[in-house]
């Protein structure tokens, strides 16, 4: 039920956002190809997943909120190309795919993250059945996520604090922006577009937050017990890069303790919810079984 | 008269940008230092200017929109921090000073440009005084003038056609999408915000593709005729780099005869406009006799 569940609305993501490029009448057809090559490669869509389901949860459907659900696929999107640049982690595949600039270039991939950052701003704001302050709201999570005191803030210490060990809080907020800030917007966008009362919104956030660092603490334990071919690098390469990270910072056993307690902080937070929240719950609890 | 209040709006613009930067709680101080060491660099503040004049030509007072004019600045600052990158054109100067990737380092010059691009998305919400629905009329302006099928697009055809000749078709595409977009979106912004009529909303249109045209064909014949100083490049360079313009592509005295002719075109637009419309009258002049 939970797959099968994830893997339909994936569907409609995939097609949604084709749809949505093909739409565009792009000046320059290599920019549109290029925008193309990272969006439609595929991944788990995890934000607009967690987009919808948090709508689930607050009584709407969550399906009704593609549209923005694709935005924020677009935003992930282009922070993906853009920290592969040789300027920031100078990654040559991501996905098993060459990452965006070993194909087109340095330039065209710092182009195809700009437009596709902004077409998430054009795309969220046709979304339909919400009342024009709703829209606005969410424009507002985005690009208060989204920005220097969200994602691009913690992309900023992650570069900065390359090739020096860092402590313990300045991990947090370094994982807290670069991929926390996006959980964050997602879950509250879905709320926020189903309607959800002020209550709901502040047990929603509350489960975005350790959702988010579930995510990150389970995606430390990966790099040390995961399968090379599943989570596709080198097993080990963060201790060997000399990266902070929950595991190095603190142990292998005590990650998966902290991993374990933050899951169950977050199933908690789901409870007035009741069934409406089976699938948020199951998508917390998949962080801990998930193998990439 | 003319410059006084363009003066006059320049430092209102250099204030409110200065204390939106100095709002944010940037995760990462080096990250805030990069933006705000280009937001601040100077410049005309033009389509801020024009964003405002539009607004009066409507007959509101322009500076009742200084929020969405600053949010056109910090696009605008963005797209130059980008374009600047080893990986685009590799300038090293900008202004007199030292581009924002010589100073940061190139991967701090892409965040800086990415928070930019999502700060002004994030200010132009905050715009008082007018109702949801003109924001989000606002928003789409912004976001599709940014975007793949206006200023990036128009960047994409740039990088793409370096070191190549272009025909004209071609240079008109790229400079309606670099400069020309921008433009648009000032103006139109402007006019939605003040609650133009269709008919005004229109003829403002016009008067703002006529005024981006102006603008490219003389900064291209500021290449041949202007003062090394004052342009901030040696003369000449688009010849010696065999850049198609539209000096290179017809003659000097036909770019002239073109832009008299679009600025002429121009002033027509405001004519229904009356006195309301002279600052913008005077701003397209200004291009004529421009020396930077």
């Amino acid at each position: 039920m939970f797959k099968e569940l994830w893997q339909e609305r994936q569907q409609l993501v995939e097609r949604q956002l084709g749809k949505e490029l093909d739409a565009q009448q792009p000046l320059n057809k290599t920019l549109h190809d290029a925008m193309q090559y990272s969006l439609m490669a595929g991944g788990k869509r995890l934000r607009p997943i967690l987009l919808m389901a948090a709508a689930d949860a607050v009584g709407a459907d969550g399906t009704k909120f593609l549209t923005t659900a694709c935005a924020i696929e677009m935003i992930h999107t282009y922070s993906l190309i853009h920290d592969d640049l040789p300027a920031m982690d100078n990654d040559d595949y991501r996905r098993g795919k060459l990452t965006n600039h070993k194909v087109y270039g340095d330039g065209m991939a710092v182009l195809a993250g700009d437009a596709l950052l902004t077409l998430a701003f054009e795309v969220m704001l046709r979304q339909a059945e919400v009342p024009a302050e709703t829209r606005l709201s969410v424009v507002r999570e985005m690009s208060m996520a989204a920005g220097m005191n969200g994602m691009v803030g913690g992309q900023a210490i992650d570069l900065e604090s390359e090739g020096h060990r860092i402590d313990m809080d300045t991990l947090r907020s370094m994982h807290m922006g670069k991929t926390g800030a996006l959980f964050h917007a997602a879950i509250r966008s879905g709320a926020i577009l189903a309607g959800a009362g002020e209550k709901e919104l502040s047990a929603l956030t509350t489960y975005a937050d350790k959702f988010g660092l579930a995510f990150q603490i389970t995606d430390d334990i990966l790099d040390v017990t995961g399968d090379e071919q599943e989570i596709g690098k080198p097993v080990g390469s963060d201790l060997r890069n000399h990266k902070s990270t929950y595991v190095t910072l603190t142990s292998l056993s005590e990650a998966q303790q902290l991993a374990t307690e933050t899951v169950q902080a977050a199933e908690a937070a789901l409870q007035p919810f009741g069934e409406r929240a089976a699938f948020l719950r199951d998508l917390v609890r998949y962080l801990l079984a998930r193998k990439n």
